[in-house]
């Protein structure tokens, strides 16, 4: 068989993920999951969603089952506007979840040995996105507020092609951007008319401090903003949103159409159903007070177990704590010994774009209780402290 | 503004369809839709779907809201590898919408320059999509059988890089290739060692005649396949499936999950439910005698009313009839005229990879009732009757 010669380069730089079998490995039952990215299912909205799905058949399934703009469904691109400030409906394109915001960002944008800054750590699904399309990265490192000004100028000043940011409780760290790191970076892209592809499924889930404005509302020609259902309602729906400028806005439509056509219908009018009234304030605020007080636990028994060679981000929202141990400790070897007794994590280095970072990794405090974020933390706490010596 | 330098190749290949203003003067109310690729929304089973939606949240809205798998949920691959003969779920994916798998086939096949064999004409949203990775098209003539064979082998002699391929009641034409052409069609490309797209949103709207072989169990190393939920249950759904050989698989998933993670699992859900037992029959049971009935109206009408200059095909299934005008009489301005009196349909010209067929065009017996098809055919063929002179 010789057809794989037909796999064009952009396929062949498509790698298998050699994390998958961990990944299965460390979805089976017992292992306390401090692993996945994934939102606590109690806290779906499931008889609203449901009520919903029902409904709105009852009145309008001759429309929700068919098809529909590619744009989106009207009404629901009208409450995503009414989110932030000055958005019109008009800027807002309904998609199928923010990832798909990389692939048609990607798609657009991004050819062979085109130059892509991302934060080193990033979110993984990016990475492997970009690059399938070409993309170099240049890796601008971080610090408690955000990508650092000095690194991120000096990698602008190699012409590249987009920056992908994630400013609020960034994933793999947790990291909030500070508004002055905000204001810098997009005046720096101002002023080398770059372009910023802002990636946002974490920004309602704030635990304290103020919310912050938002990359696009500081330079809107300069930011395509993406933002998620997914950790706000369900992953399950995979639905999400795009606010574009004017000038991006057509050939997002193609690139959209093209994609899949539209996002489904049915799932856009449930979803318009759904949020009416005052719906997704009592939704976020469950989800606040839940995933709070999980970050609590969590910071409070990695305070007591984890040795102070271990350094680690405290996040004022989102879902996850980065962990940094002695340049001589491998994470993800040292995974393995977790998983002989039950514990997951996720490695940090599939967050760089170089695979450096192995003495880095990710806890999520999203799924499990609080005997297990006690008792997990206190095992990794005890095989840091081995492993370090 | 600059950022448009930013814009990929792929990005400056994107046209802006200027068919797209009369598609949105055609929807206005009142115009006798013989235009739109849509189902008949009366046949959607909206009772059925909104009560598996609501009912699958009671029982498994854990899982059903969650991330899943990207291949997609396994009692729905099970179910789709059981309606053909010989098909393992493990080959099976689960995408939005069949055009979905035109994008992923294009991400991991063509190139810029590539070659890319379609029929003339072809589905319109095939041909941009492959263009946009930079597709050049080699274009197959058709009969009432499908692709000829003699140009088709020519056509294979230029280093194609796939073949697109839609063999029952294709759009537009509504023509299903017959079981010679498929076998010619099969041996070919496995002689050339060249890869298929099957597209067949429309195999199981049969309305007379034996159900022929895919192409995929013809040659199922050659052949990735893809099925569509859009036309048998609701397009607002956006599900469809793929069916692939094993060398195809993994980077497929790839370019799966870094398009859009995985399709809804709420809907892979949904869909389980639904079509346990015998749902489907029933379903296509309905939708076969409704459309066989229009397909019916629409031809009494077409041999009563349309000059014996026109010609154009008799669907043995699916949803459209294509006419051919002669040379001199250009469809898509009459179009203008058509609507002047309230009727509309698809000129030709979108679905020809080279912009020709300007004298043919497209319609659809799927929205119209009996009044309206008898009297908009009646005013088709009064107007063609005035352009043939």
């Amino acid at each position: 068989m010789s057809l794989e010669r037909h796999f064009s380069d952009r396929a062949q730089r498509m790698q298998s993920l050699a994390i998958r079998e961990v990944l299965r490995s460390a979805a089976r039952p017992g292992v306390i999951p401090f692993i996945a990215g994934q939102p606590a299912p109690h806290l779906f909205p499931a008889k609203a969603i449901g009520y919903q799905a029902s409904q709105v058949l009852e009145s309008k399934s001759a429309e929700a089952l068919q098809y529909g703009d590619t744009q989106g469904y009207a009404p629901l691109r009208q409450w995503v506007a009414g989110r932030y400030p000055r958005v019109n409906p008009e800027q807002v394109l309904t998609i199928s979840g923010s990832q798909q915001a990389l692939d048609l960002t990607a798609k657009l944008f991004v050819s062979p040995n085109d130059k892509v800054i991302v934060a080193a750590p990033t979110y993984a699904g990016a990475l492997s996105t970009y690059q399938i399309y070409g993309a170099d990265y240049l890796s601008v490192p971080c610090d408690a507020e955000g990508m650092l000004p000095g690194p991120l100028e000096a990698a602008m000043q190699q012409h590249p092609r987009l920056i992908y940011a994630i400013p609020n409780y960034m994933n793999p760290t947790g990291v909030c951007m500070s508004l002055e790191r905000r204001q810098q970076l997009v005046t720096l892209a101002q002023q080398y008319d770059l372009l910023i592809v802002e990636d946002d499924p974490y920004g309602e889930l704030r635990f304290e401090g103020e919310r912050l404005p938002n990359l696009f509302e500081l330079a809107p020609e300069h930011v395509l903003y993406a933002g998620s259902f997914s950790k706000i309602l369900a992953p399950g729906l995979r639905m999400g949103w795009m606010i574009v400028p004017e000038w991006a806005k057509e050939k997002l439509m193609i690139a959209k159409q093209t994609a899949d056509l539209q996002s489904p219908t049915y799932l856009q009018y449930m979803l318009a159903e759904l949020l009416e009234d005052d719906f997704i304030d009592h939704q976020l605020g469950r989800l606040r007070d839940y995933y709070r007080k999980q970050r609590d636990m969590m910071m409070a028994a990695v305070d007591r177990e984890f040795p102070p060679e271990a350094s680690f981000t405290r996040p004022a929202g989102g879902m996850f704590v980065w962990c940094e141990l002695p340049a001589h400790v491998n994470a993800t070897e040292l995974l393995n010994q977790a998983l002989a007794q039950n514990v997951a994590y996720m490695p940090g280095s599939a967050f760089f774009c170089d695979g450096s970072g192995h003495n880095t990794l990710r806890l999520s405090y999203t799924l499990a209780n609080e005997a297990q974020i006690n008792q997990g933390i206190k095992i990794l706490g005890e095989l840091f402290k081995e492993a370090i010596g």
